[in-house]
């Protein structure tokens, strides 16, 4: 029996396995599900030995991380894989068809909090070499799997984690599934990913919420206020105005650039997947520069005052945003951040007071775009997928690249199962049924062929 | 007995009897309070029965009103009380002291929401009532209560309800006591209130949450759109930017003007009783002013993304926020929210769709500042407050004012019990002890001064 006879008669059992671990509510973001998290890591690591790897639980002051190993010999190429068993907040819940830790199949999709990212894409991995083991009795590569439980939080104690077990975690290549394919009929290799710098701007006036007739036009309104500021972070053209923004940015390379322009672009199909009536964003860049190769502030939500049902005739006591900012390599986030800060300081009205809180961050990366692992991954690709990846990056950030490069000195092969439109991070992410099966003979290939790769 | 020793002596029942009228969650805003509105409504009817009045109760499509009579002769006259017996929600919850609907008595106040705003201020004319009917077995004048159960979410339902029963409201004054009085040491008469237009903006853009890394930079952000968007409601003297804003608007008059200089003002006790760093209004103008005879934009609360802990990298699919505008006399809310809707709709790039939802209005008032009726308040006043009153405006609304005018032909004594600082509208709202005493009092003199105008 070879790996992909015995994943194709064990597509039910492997779906039902899927189905178990994506119905952990593991929202690492959420205290509520600290619990959940820790449930969903003891499952897997459970897993994980039964198929026959040495796995271990490593505790953090966060979420725990999983460390699993099956080693065949010193003279064969070590692997290093990760994913993480982290999910984003389920919420708004009500737009939701199905709720997302009840799994459920639907017109060829799984849908689930964490389906393609990145509980499906990491168990495509382990089911992939599980059928190389159960039909090979064992893997061609030495494997290592670093599986963390805080990606959806900045990856809060990886690093330090990666730092002290740089011996425990040596390799020859890291391979990572959580980015997207090009489009439904175009896999891909993903040669680069933006970093992430994370703060929250709160800006308080009067102590209290109070009448908006008797104090209206007498204090400044710390919610137009904090409008004001997010309005004076963006010009006319788009760029971001907090200053030093754009110091370490370099310019797209000629390469780079030709690799996009020869990927397929339909500017309406894009508008309509989203549902918007117009694409924007920094002037003199095309689509896939934006996304890609610059970087951007966002506000990822805001509170301020009554919510609620009807009206409320106050002057709220403060108002508040999350802001993340994407950054292209050699951006540095805390410098980002202290810039945004200093930023906002200079140009908030000494009528109320503000405060910018700094979250944890990491730097974009750029991997190699040709060599022998490249190679391998591509054919992995073409037995899995039946067809040669385009080259493509990511807006998104992955921060454990970075540290393997800077602490591990690996580059990682990005090779995502997923689509664009799987909604992660939004209501009802999903993950294609044929990816996940092209996924998993994708990862029962890239064993045998990294193994060719001389070490 | 006298009506004052009549109240000297009945005080503990009183409390009781308030705390009893305060401890009914009627948050007209709130769907899920509507049967606690309605059972607030029955006591109140109950309470009024059984001091002797004709009490009636009309259901509307809302909360009911309350309407009650006493009736003592043609000759006399007649006396149109209005009050409100529904509150503002109590949220944010967790900075209350004591539940918002557990009454509570500390340092010389009553804790509770609606204790000031309005159900305290009502109850003491209620008492103040009764304690002459018990004292003098009848009234000196004829007296019409008419109290609802909507004015916290702008009367909805009042002035068709005044319009259809014209003759039933017939009277030669109305009484109001939902003000406050200058200050601890100096009770005022209110000369004029300023009207209020409402409305809520969604601005909305992708349709669901995306991903932040992946659609970063490529998009508008609702969030961002929404906050560029109210940034351009204010310019830098912040005026209101709308096209038409100020066309009604007429400046003060010398006399308003000299009323305002002669009200004692201490700017630093101002912002420490509210705690903001500075005062922030409309160029050009003091307090007293911006606070009372100049129209406003705030913002009253703002929602978008995600709101919970730690973050959750999304562009949001929509954000919203709740505006009101305080208007003066003369100033249309329909024609103003029209006004804002063209303006918005003109500045609003086209990468993102918005909706201005109009809610009701009220119009501003100006009432006499002599005459009669008002020389009788004061005298009440002085009964009861021992001192005279001084004359204020207000910068809140109460739009059944502007409608006794429009619809009944009549002027309106506005004499509030309150002060500035008994958090109405905010979390530990409260009603001074000895407001609420002094309250009763002037209640009980005011019908023997009104009964002296010749009608």
């Amino acid at each position: 029996m070879t790996p992909f006879e015995y994943l194709e008669q064990s597509e039910k059992q492997r779906t039902d396995e899927l189905f178990m671990f994506l119905s952990f509510p593991s929202v690492s973001a959420q205290s509520k599900h600290k619990q959940d998290v820790q449930e969903c890591a003891n499952w897997l690591k459970a897993h994980l030995d039964q198929i026959g790897f040495k796995t271990t639980m490593y505790p953090t002051v966060g979420h725990p991380i999983i460390y699993a190993e099956y080693f065949v010999g010193v003279k064969k190429p070590t692997v290093l894989y990760y994913g993480h068993y982290d999910v984003q907040p389920p919420e708004p819940l009500n737009l939701w068809k199905t709720p997302p830790f009840s799994p459920d199949t639907r017109e060829g999709y799984y849908y689930a909090r964490g389906s393609s990212d990145d509980k499906g894409q990491t168990f495509a991995h382990i089911k992939g070499l599980e059928s190389v083991i159960k039909s090979e009795g064992t893997l061609p590569v030495n494997v290592k799997f670093l599986i963390e439980g805080e990606e959806e939080i900045s990856s809060a104690n990886l690093p330090e984690f990666i730092r002290k077990n740089t011996k425990m975690l040596k390799a020859d290549v890291c391979v990572v599934s959580d980015t997207a394919q090009f489009n439904k009929t175009l896999p891909a290799v993903t040669f680069g990913l933006r970093g992430i710098a994370s703060a929250e701007l709160f800006v308080y006036g009067p102590n209290r919420d109070v009448h908006s007739g008797t104090f209206g036009g007498v204090i400044s309104n710390p919610a137009t206020v904090l409008c004001e500021l997010v309005s004076q972070l963006h010009d006319k053209n788009r760029k971001v105005t907090v200053p030093g923004f754009y110091k370490d940015v370099k310019p797209a390379s000629k390469w780079e650039r030709q690799q996009f322009k020869k990927l397929p672009y339909n500017e309406a199909a894009y508008k309509k997947a989203i549902g918007v009536p117009a694409l924007e964003g920094e002037k003199g860049f095309t689509t896939f520069e934006r996304a890609w190769v610059r970087p951007t502030l966002e506000i990822n939500g805001i509170t301020s005052g009554y919510q609620g049902e009807g009206s409320k005739t106050i002057i709220p006591s403060y108002a508040s945003c999350k802001i993340t900012m994407r950054l292209i390599p050699d951006m540095d986030p805390k410098d980002i951040c202290n810039k945004l800060e200093k930023y906002l300081k200079k140009i908030a009205p000494n009528s109320v007071r503000i405060e910018l809180k700094k979250y944890a961050g990491a730097k974009g990366v750029n991997v190699p775009t040709e060599g022998p692992w490249l190679d391998a991954a591509a054919r992995a690709i073409q037995a899995g997928f039946g067809k040669k990846p385009v080259f493509m990056k990511e807006g998104g950030s992955i921060p454990v690249v970075s540290d393997f490069k800077e602490y591990l000195g690996l580059d990682t092969l990005l090779i995502g199962f997923g689509q664009i439109d799987d909604n992660i991070h939004s209501p009802n992410e999903r993950f294609r049924v044929i990816d996940f099966e092209r996924g998993c003979k994708t990862a029962a290939a890239l064993p045998f062929e990294l193994a060719k790769v001389k070490v």
